[in-house]
């Protein structure tokens, strides 16, 4: 039913298979208000949505019967029906069954469905979460006696910020085996920029349930965040916040949501920032400005995907992760969790390598994090060992790297090993090999990289000189004043040239 | 005939007025190649520019005579002509003088037109960089008796990579007095992405000129570099990358060119992008495929310049620098350049403030070179010194600030302190005030932020703790560890207290 067909990182891209047709994933439903919906669902499937999310325990309580693929006239949508949980979530309370509503799920044919859990939301008290986890089980497994094998029905994980409730709701989760899952909803979380925490939720539930099951994400309609929770395994996403900001004339960019008013210049190319200027939106009559916006909205959001898709192509999803880290100031506090806590989680579900992929980019230290490159580097810090054919042996810098290199490596039988601040220390014949070999890095000096690739010069020398007779270092003249006098005072013999960087 | 409307760092947003209208800078300047044209004029007009320029040095081969404005029919744009010197560059000769190119582009009636200068280009050979800059600087001389005042004369800066040339070329231009000027074309240094040392050319020229006068960057017509370049006073570029590019199936992000075979989704919502799919485009005809390559390509350069536009009203220029840096390590370079040696500089051209300006962003500590932070943050490290109504002192952490903390500051005499990993220290007094109160930081510690937070406490109260009868210390719990026994010995009495963040 869900098939992957690309991977980088935790990410990937997947197709999941409907009777109403095939959603591409990474996918964001757009939700669709039936009583108020200002922008036509054949504006929003003319950019390329092709399935939406509405909401069942309001058409119930509209009294809505039939199909629901009617409600969207002659475009035959895939359609996810919400239960009423998020209601539950605002209001308190709603006025159905777990069982009531999963019948009327069935009723009027939705093709993806959800039980009705009881969101923890971003509640601190403990005894309400552990209440809301085991009763959402429980739902869980009253469902499991009367859902269908016609649609897929979604099982939602709680635990909200309580870390281990959620790993604890995953693993039971999983054991109950519905089709796909998902994470309760992290709106307030959302809303107060809390991607750290966030990070650490998807982290808890996406590591128990199986890698092959779609997950979705609820309430997280901001391209923000899209490419954290993506890089971390999440399918789905819903989003009304296209149309709630655009009636609140707010305007949603990569980096964050601008008032209209704040506007002078879109900066944006869709369809509709390319044919008016910001004055002829602020001239507008409300409801056409309201539309506009939230198509703005939504060309923005199908942009972020298809940039997190092209990236999972090209193998370069950690990139986007740090390009990202500089949108906003709590952007960055995702990454630094992902690049702290769970560079090694990820390095298990990331790909050895793929035709596809291109050259990675590495900006500093915390790019050795990314999945890809950490393994090479760690193997080349404690593991590698020289190629014993070699009796020379040159150090010099990546970035006096010339096509000569290779040719004399073979005619003088001298080894070749370069250093860079960033990647370390890299022998000639990884040159040619993906990934420390292809990476481009700033080549600029810094004075802690600097010292730091002093230490690695050492540390490979120290463990690998003895096999070499003869030892020449050439270093960038920056590099002389970090030196001390005994810095390769341990070598017997060694050469030790300054050149020009 | 230049008027600067708005300004951050040495950026502005300005008009320059020509006999046929007005453009509004900073600008890109399309390129039209008179004889080889795949993109109706017409279409790029429609995309917002009304302004071109074309090179009268192949017009005049091809024998052209009239006004050049009616090559373009019944729209009438505002139009630069070159003057040939980029054949000169590349063909290394062109048979004209100067004398004859200015008299042909008054004869064509060009809005803005150029000398016949001698582009440095990236030679590293110093006599041919010396005798390019003092014969431009001849021609510029015998130009000077033969311009007229009908069009907007443009004196080209040489000297290449040997700044300290770039800056006599541009003290030598300034005397010179034209009402606009160029740097000469760093069109190879962008081609090697050697984006820090275009940033120090750029800085050489620009410190010689006057602020008022507008500064043409020849040759740079990638998004990439846009926004470092307007952010140290470059007004114009110009493009044939948008076509070239085009030609050779390759298509534009801000972030570098991705051939066509390599893209599998567009990460883009202009409207080509919106209308037509990877594949479309792929199996489309060449020249229609070129074609709209072209219009993708130009809509990203509209974006990018109406995002640099829309930061300078902002006061966020410095942010979409961090961003940018993160898009490719060679752009990483650019940004550390101007935050190591032209922070300061930028300072001079940045106002006090502007109440359209939005709250700073500040991701680490780079994010303190940010001319607008660095200013008050060098003022309270160095000549703070806290209002004599105090006799009680709190230091907190500035992610516990809460509403009442003004309150309890006036009913009991106690002063304020926050500290923040990034922004140092923060008394009370200025948390309303611009820039630092209002700044956001990601709010999370990492070791080396965290020490020097706890130097930045201990120096404020070395110096000030004397005012205080009582001082009271609130310390995030993850600080502990990094405070040794001594240190606030220093203090007579004090309480230290931890607490959870």
């Amino acid at each position: 039913m869900f098939k992957i067909k690309e991977r980088d990182l935790a990410g990937r891209i997947g197709v999941l298979e409907t009777r109403h047709g095939k959603i591409e994933t990474p996918y964001i439903f757009p939700v669709i208000d039936i009583v108020r919906q200002e922008i036509d669902v054949k504006d929003i499937f003319s950019l390329g949505f092709n399935a939406v999310i509405t909401n069942s325990y309001l058409l119930k309580k509209r009294g809505f019967k039939g199909d629901v693929h009617k409600i969207f006239g002659d475009i035959y949508p895939v359609v996810m029906t919400d239960s009423g949980a998020y209601q539950l979530l605002e209001y308190g309370e709603v006025d159905v069954t777990n069982k009531e509503i999963i019948e009327y799920q069935k009723e009027i044919n939705s093709d993806i469905a959800v039980i009705l859990d009881i969101p923890t939301g971003d509640s601190l008290d403990r005894k309400f979460a552990e209440w809301s986890v085991s009763e959402t089980l429980r739902r869980a497994r009253e469902a499991k006696k009367i859902i269908d094998k016609e649609r897929i029905w979604v099982l939602p994980i709680q635990g909200g910020v309580h870390l281990d409730l959620v790993e604890k709701s995953a693993s039971l989760s999983y054991k109950l085996d519905f089709p796909m899952y998902a994470l309760g909803s992290p709106t307030r979380l959302l809303e107060s920029y809390r991607y750290d925490i966030i990070v650490d939720m998807v982290v808890a539930a996406r590591k128990h349930i199986p890698f092959t099951r779609p997950l979705h994400l609820f309430g997280a309609g901001h391209p923000m965040m899209m490419v954290y929770a993506v890089s971390l395994g999440v399918d789905f996403f819903d989003s009304a916040s296209y149309i709630l900001f655009a009636r609140d004339d707010r305007y949603m960019t990569e980096y964050g949501t601008i008032r209209l008013s704040d506007l002078y210049y879109f900066p944006c190319s869709c369809p509709v920032c390319s044919k008016y200027d910001v004055q002829d939106l602020k001239e507008m009559n409300k409801r056409e400005r309201t539309r506009l916006l939230a198509l703005h909205n939504l060309y923005v959001i199908k942009k972020t995907m298809n940039r997190i898709k092209q990236a999972i192509k090209e193998g370069r999803l950690w990139e986007v992760l740090e390009e990202h880290s500089r949108k906003h100031p709590k952007l960055l506090n995702a990454y630094t969790v992902i690049s702290k806590k769970y560079y090694r989680w990820l390095e298990k579900y990331t790909p050895e390598t793929n035709t596809n992929w291109k050259a990675p980019l590495l900006f500093d230290k915390n790019s050795l994090k990314n999945p890809k490159i950490y393994r090479q580097y760690r193997f080349l810090k404690n593991l590698y060992s020289p190629p014993p054919l070699y009796k020379k042996l040159t150090i010099k810098p990546l970035t006096k790297k010339t096509l000569n290199d290779e040719k004399l490596a073979q005619e003088n039988q001298t080894h070749i090993v370069y250093y860079d601040p960033i990647i370390g220390i890299l022998p000639i014949e990884l040159l040619r090999t993906y990934p420390l070999g292809h990476a481009v890095t700033p080549g600029m000096h810094d004075s802690i990289s600097m010292k730091k690739s002093l230490l690695l010069i050492r540390k490979f020398l120290a463990k690998n000189a003895h096999k070499y007779d003869e030892i020449k270092i050439e270093l960038c003249k920056d590099l002389e004043r970090f030196l001390g006098t005994k810095n390769f005072s341990f070598l017997k013999s060694f050469k030790l040239v300054f050149i020009e960087c």
